[in-house]
């Protein structure tokens, strides 16, 4: 019998187990699918937890998942194409959801799809090697008491641990005597944390983006975000504004790259992660930056140095979920060998080829375009049901000139379904006024 | 030729480091000693950094010192009894210094005697096991890329990674919804960071204390301490309050055991930490809470489980580095064969013997006599230079006196040197009032 080792219990794992159940439910033999998550729960990230820095174990914390996090793109763009909104929420909700809705939507479909059966909670996976055609994988479940390990053995892995767990943490001179707090986001829980206080964000990406604004949402006094390359350059509220590269601190006074100066209270770092897999053998270890194509991964997902080694979800992201399920169906299909592989040449041939493709984008919108074709792609090789692509993508240009018609303001839009066609209701409360993000709340907006 | 590894290159480590090369000097054989160091420094928890949760590394950061953090015991109580605070800083200083203060001595003996050799730092290690008498230790070094892996095996290995790294974090009900920060005293940098704020902490030991006074005197609005068991008692200043434990939270109320609430803005959790070696084979691994002699550590420092693993400084602590030489000393004697061990036996009954003493220790008195007498001990058996141990052992006593009279006040006393006879100066602003813990400060009071 076949045996899968699925790594995290996140959006990504929760996909694979729900593809593999798909299969098994329409009369295939998966053979034995294991899945190990070192939480004691599922949904990965959004899983939300107060702790930062260490677990109860001792292991790093994993979420990086923040209070009042309302989804920064349109729901409609990431639906299940085999489990609507509709569906789990019984009729249509705004296009914007918080962070609790999203997570009562992925986990929706879990329970419906019977997953829970596949995973070991508390389970650490400390090493991967492979050897005579088999991977080894070494495990620590927290029920046996630190460093009690168990090795399994399995034909096929396939990675799902995320790449927002691990911080990119630069250091800048003056921050051994700055007098203040400096974090990186992956430690922010609590925008109200920073009310009152003038804060200084590095960085120039989503996290930069959505810690600056819903700072000020909940009190900040003023928010200085400081650009390496370019600025965002949305129409910020007042309150926020953008200048370029830091150079040091001297006491709790930022100087900047055009010669000017802040005094600050705090220092966010939204310096971006970083693909870690300290739990591979180094010559299995996907090695990569945060982009739209990792090399070395046909297909996106099937690890071109050992096909028997699959990873999803490791690409930079305008789709999420439903990209996520498409890469399950493919990483299943491989598993189970309705997909052949073809020879190492032509998957290193066919991995060239987009990363062609990719060299030659520029533009967000050809990122866009790009992430649009390589779902495309994906889709024509399984089953995963069909939706309506075309229209997702409108959605993203749509989306990125609302952002830039009102950064506060995008999330009161409304977007119609690739799989339903129903269109989001617009919500009675804004998302700049709502202070309140549970799904109880946003179910009755 | 025999191999030693040391691991950690904190106060311990650097003791051990140093009792070796005392004897190179004196012209013994020492065979190989390797000190591998995670950090890019030395100093152990006194190399404060900036940094919390993940290093740049992504492995969890090891310190958990604080921004004005001063000494909590006189100076005069941890004095290296061959490198003399006279020495090191050319006349008498102050009985309670400052961390920085206190990092410059351990630091300038260690540059005396030349230790900086036989480290590599940036060196973490993954994995320690033994067979056929041999230990084989798994490293992993920053400079080689991440997961690249390299074994190295040794006769002995001394195990001096400390105790202060690994936080005991226990949540309450209410944590998940609490709208403020939560953080461990492991993460605590800069009491400033709390100023203005309504603080909670919970605890009732050297942590929660100083974490309490500090944040106070760098403007904290008030502070409230939870205990379990029993309140610390002191003469708190105004604005310090103890109650009972904590029960649970609703939003940012704190709700007690005797039915009183609070609203307060951020928790601490001085909540103690764990022994942890998850880079040690399980079997091998000390395995015990904060105490004054921990099970399975013949003389405080030889593994019973294998005498050839020894461990520095695992004891609860009122004696600091003057212990750490001193179980040096001990630890070098036994692995150059200069101390031999008794048998199994008659080094279990050696244990179970301190172990019934230390079942008899009651008040706070009857521990300092307990660690007195087993400091004495380990002088006995080796050539750790002398010192009035009766007089660190009274100085203790008055020392504990001075926190019940004033605990704000007792780091303004003065006291005698054990070694040197020497008597610290009454500085010329008080610990309360001085808000500067730069080491060039604390030499100007």
């Amino acid at each position: 019998m076949t045996r899968t080792a699925v790594i995290g219990a996140g959006p990504c794992g929760l996909a694979q187990l729900h593809a593999f159940e798909q299969a098994r439910q329409g009369g295939v033999d998966i053979g034995e699918v294991v899945c190990f998550e070192k939480q004691s729960d599922w949904g990965g990230l959004w899983n939300y937890t107060w702790r930062t820095g260490l677990d109860a174990h001792g292991d790093p914390v994993h979420g990086s998942m923040y209070r009042y996090l309302w989804s920064n793109g349109p729901k409609e763009c990431l639906e299940f194409a085999d489990y609507s909104f509709d569906e789990h929420f019984g009729g249509p909700i705004p296009s914007f959801p918080p962070r609790e809705v999203l997570y009562d939507y992925i986990v929706g479909r879990a329970k419906k799809s019977n997953v829970r059966q596949f995973i070991q909670f508390d389970t650490a996976v400390r090493e991967i090697s492979y050897e005579a055609d088999t991977f080894s994988v070494t495990v620590e479940s927290w029920e046996n008491g630190p460093g009690v390990l168990r090795t399994e053995t399995f034909d096929h892995v396939i990675v799902a641990t995320g790449h927002f767990s691990m911080p990119y943490v630069p250091e800048y001179p003056g921050f051994e005597s700055f007098p203040g707090r400096i974090l990186h986001s992956h430690d922010f829980r609590d925008a109200v944390e920073f009310a009152g206080k003038n804060l200084l964000i590095l960085g120039s990406s989503y996290s930069a983006e959505d810690i600056a604004l819903q700072s000020l949402k909940y009190g900040a006094a003023s928010i200085t975000i400081a650009y390496r390359n370019a600025p965002m350059g949305f129409g910020w509220p007042e309150g926020i504004t953008e200048v370029p590269a830091l150079r040091h601190l001297e006491g709790r006074t930022a100087h900047f790259a055009d010669g000017t100066r802040r005094d600050v209270d705090a220092i966010i770092l939204c310096t971006g992660y970083q693909h870690h897999f300290p739990f591979i053998d180094p010559d299995l270890r996907l090695v990569t930056a945060n982009n739209l194509y990792p090399a070395g991964l046909y297909k996106g997902v099937v690890s071109t140095a050992n096909p028997k080694l699959l990873y999803l979800g490791m690409q930079d992201q305008y789709y999420t979920f439903n990209m996520f399920d498409a890469q399950a169906f493919v990483a299943r299909d491989v598993v189970l060998g309705r997909l052949p592989l073809p020879t190492a040449e032509a998957m290193a041939d066919d991995v060239d080829a987009w990363l062609t493709m990719y060299a030659a984008v520029d533009t967000v919108m050809e990122q866009i375009d790009f992430q649009t074709a390589y779902v495309r792609d994906l889709m024509a090789l399984t089953d995963y049901p069909a939706f309506d692509l075309d229209m997702v993508r409108r959605h993203f240009v749509t989306w990125e000139h609302d952002k830039d018609e009102s950064i506060t303001g995008y999330r009161d839009k409304s977007f119609a379904s690739p799989c339903t066609g129903t269109v989001g209701p617009i919500p009675s409360s804004t998302w700049w006024e709502e202070l309140d993000d549970s799904l109880a709340r946003f179910l009755a907006r």
